[in-house]
């Protein structure tokens, strides 16, 4: 069935977003009856680049996706002319899943090797997660980090400033246009211009006018008092049409008119810092909203020479994390079933270690500021506070997630406990993270474990 | 209304995908009663770095959103509860289509400055299609120009190697790993591991299995006979989890064992090149698929290091086109109806040139291959072969959409035709793209007229 549909995932397909070797693996597993249960590992090895720490973000959709899995008539049938046998057809077709879900919580700083989030069940159930859960919690939580960063250069140097998402033209797809509105909101942004990502998620909503508006009038004067004729206070207007300074003049004339106290100005082009300056000098009490190709290292230098601005509107470099556009995060089988116990498991692989078994991350805090991270043994006894949380038990919800602003307030305290260090926008120092004793041992002895049968 | 959906856009939310600033244009265009007609050009300023050339893709859905779009209950509720008012919502609720579409079909090499789409309507229904088309568009021509280029590398120095796309868990968002799948199709992939993809656009799958069925047993020599006791000749083991030469011998063992000639064997890590020769000497007659971390140069050092592989699955650095993951598609006002007239319109704006007016694209060819395109106005006289095609006229289709497979044969043929100097992966040179003598000559009048206006 060829589909032309614009940007979608209904009940009805959102289960075949997923690779086909999860389910060739499924039906092997199930026809085979080899169904252990498992326990996997969502984590990124790397930071990407100039990140000292990473905010999680994507849990509430990752959750949703576990929850409502099924399997309907339209991807039983699709699978079934793929070549899938009854049996498994059968199989899938009273799918839910009954396991356990661990996960750190959105707006929580994350560091490499710790688990975002840890599944435990049957083999099957836990290893057709895997394509979804880590799309949606590597796509956000890597622009909830680029958003962060935004805001820690306004913290830093700024006035508190908005930010507002401006980027869904040129997100990678329509679900990365939403899904980038909400994690920046995690992140510390203030709102975005996308409608459906303002409907889909409480998030406010932003929007001026493009310069298609002014354009389409015969003269600048005629679009300014048409826009202020329609929205009077509420007005913000794009003033480097044909030339900033005097599209300022004309926005003050315009609003001294009608009377009307407009809301702002949007500058998008041109020497930023210098133009808000000329401007602020013609609209003082006027707010100056400042797009294109804002980054935080353009925000940097906005401050860095006097600019003057109310807020930020970042596109493309936010939702597509320009300097850093990939994060990638694995979901590796850490423990499996064997003879009724759960047993570590590990690939042996040059240069890429996966510390085995079910884990534990406790963070410590001295004077209010995190001192580091310990990842251990599930069940080891660690200092610190534990960041994991049981999400779903028994295949059962045992706890509401958070709401958005419960997320976004966690992401904004939580940073700032970090070390100044590892927030430094450029080359930050690797934040403090060990590996417990009792985890060191196991994984090693794994390791030699295996490297010795490799041999035999 | 919040929702924790997966990853979705439907009939019922679609409309809202979009900026706000768009709506409060379209308020007022309709309040105001300005909604001239208009003719809006979506085209790039800039090829990506390293980029001579970019092949068309994502028309099918900018086309069916074009087609679709309405606002149904949930879009106007929500946009009420906004602010927008009776009278405009009343618009919106009769809203649709029924302007001129011209556009490259897909497929197409496209350069700086000309128009992937050409938008003519009533300001008001152009303006709105903006967020949504440059989004669909610019996207999908990222990932068909990436993938075009590890294509390139293979005709030039491969063996017609086998290309699958592997990237959906890395996409940004659950649409990107969907329309990443079509567009690398388009740009000269053989299939995708995403199964929903397989599903929507009816492109091949493909899948092998992943490190966990290997550990999930006692042994790999367990885990590789269960899997060819299910798969029989079909199967394709993945043999590097814990040595990858041996793991060869014991596919080979097991294989024998079974009497099956299994059709594969999967390398993920290591030096590809290298162990691929090991690989090839212990399992002569069997295919080896390459993945991690492939991408176009990637693939041209396996080939100059003697690697030897039927095929390749390219991931994170197909979907986020890694190297280069942005393209600033922008979608301009070109043209507006005054005093019954379209007249050119374009911004005055420091280094950015927007060409004014409906334009026209022609490609010339010599001797089978092209040589240089030129942009000039849409009725003006020129050599060569007009490149947009009206695609929907009065609001109605007057073509079909080529399928899947005519827009893929289309990129390889036309990449094929293109200058090899500009098709190299790294600085090419600038395939010859000439602004015609009137469209010249119309923008430097125009320019000379508003600059005359700004010092008025």
């Amino acid at each position: 069935m060829s589909q032309t549909t614009f940007g979608y995932l209904t009940a009805a397909n959102a289960p075949l977003f997923t690779d086909l070797y999860e389910l060739r693996m499924l039906q092997a597993y199930i026809n085979q009856d080899h169904n252990p249960t498992a326990t996997f590992s969502l984590f990124v090895r790397d930071l990407p680049p100039n990140r000292g720490y990473m905010i999680a973000a994507g849990l509430e959709q990752a959750i949703h996706y576990i929850e409502t899995l099924s399997f309907g008539e339209r991807a039983l049938e699709y699978l079934s002319e793929e070549g899938f046998d009854e049996a498994f057809l059968e199989y899938l077709s009273g799918f839910e899943f009954t396991g356990e879900v661990r996960a750190l919580p959105e707006g929580t700083p994350v560091f490499v090797n710790e688990p975002l989030l840890e599944v435990t069940a049957p083999i099957a159930q836990a290893q057709l997660l895997e394509t979804a859960v880590i799309n949606q919690i590597g796509y956000q939580s890597l622009i909830a980090t680029k958003a962060s960063r935004m805001r820690e250069i306004i913290d830093r140097n700024g006035d508190g400033q908005q930010l507002i998402d401006f980027g869904s033209r040129r997100a990678h797809g329509t679900d990365a246009g939403l899904k980038a509105a909400r994690a920046a909101y995690i992140g510390g942004f203030d709102g975005t211009s996308n409608v459906a990502a303002g409907e889909a998620f409480e998030i406010p909503t932003s929007g001026t006018m493009a310069h298609s508006w002014v354009q389409s009038f015969e003269d600048e004067r005629d679009s300014f008092e048409t826009f202020v004729d329609e929205y009077g206070d509420e007005s913000v207007l794009l003033i480097d049409t044909y030339d900033t300074v005097r599209g300022a003049e004309l926005a003050k004339e315009v609003a001294d008119e009608a009377g009307a106290s407009i809301r702002g100005v949007r500058l998008d082009s041109g020497d930023l810092a210098a133009l808000s300056q000329d401007v602020d000098a013609v609209l003082p009490d006027v707010d100056q909203f400042i797009s294109s190709g804002i980054d935080e290292s353009k925000i940097d230098d906005f401050f860095e020479r006097g600019g003057v601005g109310a807020g930020f509107g970042p596109g493309t470099a936010l939702v597509t994390s320009t300097d850093a556009p990939k994060v990638e995060g694995v979901y590796k089988l850490v423990a499996v079933e064997r003879d009724g116990e759960m047993r570590p498991t590990m690939k042996l692989s040059t240069g890429k270690v996966t510390y085995p078994g079910a884990k534990s991350v406790r963070r410590t805090e001295s004077d209010g500021r995190y001192t580091g991270d310990v990842i251990g043994l599930r069940d080891e006894d660690l200092p610190g506070e534990e960041q994991l949380v049981t999400v779903i038990d028994g295949g059962e919800r045992v706890i509401g997630l958070p709401d958005l602003e419960t997320s976004k307030a966690r992401a904004r305290t939580h940073r700032r406990k970090l070390p100044d260090s590892s927030r430094r926008l450029e080359d930050p120092e690797p934040y403090d993270v060990r590996i417990s004793d009792e985890l060191q041992q196991e994984t090693e002895e794994l390791q030699r474990e295996l490297e010795a049968r490799r041999t035999e």
